[in-house]
């Protein structure tokens, strides 16, 4: 199985991008997780994607589209998902009968600094991919509170038991991308 | 009253857009609406906010911290707030205890071409900005339905009584404006 | 497949309580809906649960046990789920490691007299279920509104499309109930 | 300043019912906290409330008309409000023109055992208090995690540091109530 892992964050040593970097560390055998990476994503525009569709959304659309399923890691801004990841999710929903996230098996995981642990962004998240027919998986939940205490300030995960779960988020989404693969649900 | 009006769609023809420059058209006599274009604004990254801040960022937030009160134009985009705009709440929330945001009278609206007139949108961005201590004017609500059939193609908002509901939502703002500013509410 | 069906309202008349009837009434061959009645339930209480379980709540407790999927049919109060089918969500949920609702699919409709159609209050439910563990079907999503445009006044569902969309809601129901089963998703 | 407190909580010892306990032994002088119980409360049933309205709904709709501001201390459940707190503000919130809550100031908190503190219950508890035009206060937000920490077993708060707390938010419902009391705020 190929995951792409996108992390809600530009900040070099985001917790956010660590994550998705741990994620691809630990992957079990059998599943490769690869990070994208939002930088060069414009704002989203329909008059742009009328005329001619920038290079860095034809590249997220493609990269979704070739992937078996999809991390995000989401931090919690504003009560809310950042407008960066949320933005990267308007572009790649777009037509929505023929948006690579359509049927995608996706998994959400995200930390924070405080002990909400991104979770009203996590709820947000569920919600944006409902309409997308993006098949989330329902659970484990893995929110991951007090970053600073499970990350180095470079953003690596030393955390045994957080890089557990990690592992089994993993394992959940090979199960669950497999369960609805294999009924055809669409 | 100074209100600056934002529109979460950077579509030429947008109906959100259209929705602004309707309330700066239709505003009554002692209220001036000023649109603010999200175009240039770049992507959140925190590096960029800690070693310098982007021009656009910069005007953005100047604009609002120099407004008397905000009035928000809203799309519903994969059940939420567009990318682009939550963005936009993103760096001007930053950082929280000195956020032009922080007790700024604000009203939210928006259109979308389908029945639900951007009910979830709406709904996200009220809790998006309770967490930036943004003083959001609790009603009227102005939901805009079937967006094409109050708007002409250009975005224009011709409809009588969503017209009405507009200068009404002004007014109820400048009153809540107002009420809190008296206050002190901080 | 037997699915219980349960309407979020008590009101003789009810639309909601009317949809669970003409989805027993129009389930295909190889699924029957049977309503489940939630008059009886007592309002939440953890010291009645630690004591002895009153026997309404046993009732729904083995009824959504010995079900194959579930079918809600919620009105919209207060911008959410009617606070009595979400203390029955309550008492079923509890314990949460053995609760009847884990696992269980479920399929959520309803409808509303206005235009929206219990937009927000779906939404709150799928968040609600999304803690019990429940396989919520995610797509269709069934939203009926101007319910009086679409139901007699006794309730009945007469509206050719709606009946359409309503056996489509209980086929998709079904495939999902297979799929998750068979991938043993836990 | 009289303020009702209800606790979403029928449990003797629960800690919601302690921090409304709490709250009215804390209330600085001016201000006086009185419990309500939903204890005897039926479910919402319109067809009641069309004929004759059951006596605790009277009396509950009595107290909140006759009361200054209300505090609301609610549990979560399922990601969400309590059913049987819900169901009080189904029943109070009609109708909608008359009903006792439109314009009355509401402070929220809530207690729960894990690090959440009620976090998802209490944005849904906000968004449904959106619709009844209440006034709720928008900060400070008190969500009270790790209940056994600050409570003893019998529900009472020991807690230094939360106490203070409470009190704060009793000291900035007052300043809110005197507010928008006298924007006469409609």
């Amino acid at each position: 199985m190929h995951v792409l892992g996108i992390a809600g964050s530009l900040r070099e040593h985001s917790y956010n991008r660590g994550l998705i970097r741990a994620a691809a560390e630990l992957a079990p055998e059998g599943i490769a997780v690869e990070p994208f990476d939002l930088r060069e994503l414009p704002l989203y525009n329909a008059d742009l994607e009328a005329s001619r569709l920038p290079g860095p959304v034809e590249r997220l659309k493609a990269a979704i589209a070739s992937t078996d399923a999809l991390l995000l890691a989401t931090p919690e801004y504003n009560y809310g998902v950042p407008g960066l990841l949320k933005n990267a999710i308007d572009w790649a929903s777009r037509p929505p009968a023929s948006s690579p996230l359509r049927y995608k098996p996706v998994a959400i995981t995200g930390t924070s600094a405080g002990r909400f642990g991104t979770r009203l962004a996590q709820s947000a998240l569920r919600q944006n991919l409902t309409f997308t027919r993006a098949h989330t998986l329902p659970y484990p939940e893995l929110l991951i509170p007090y970053a600073s205490s499970v990350f180095d300030e470079r953003g690596d995960l030393h955390d045994e038991s957080t890089r557990k779960h990690l592992v089994e988020l993993l394992v959940a989404l090979e199960r669950w991308a497999t369960t609805v693969g294999r009924g055809g649900i669409q």
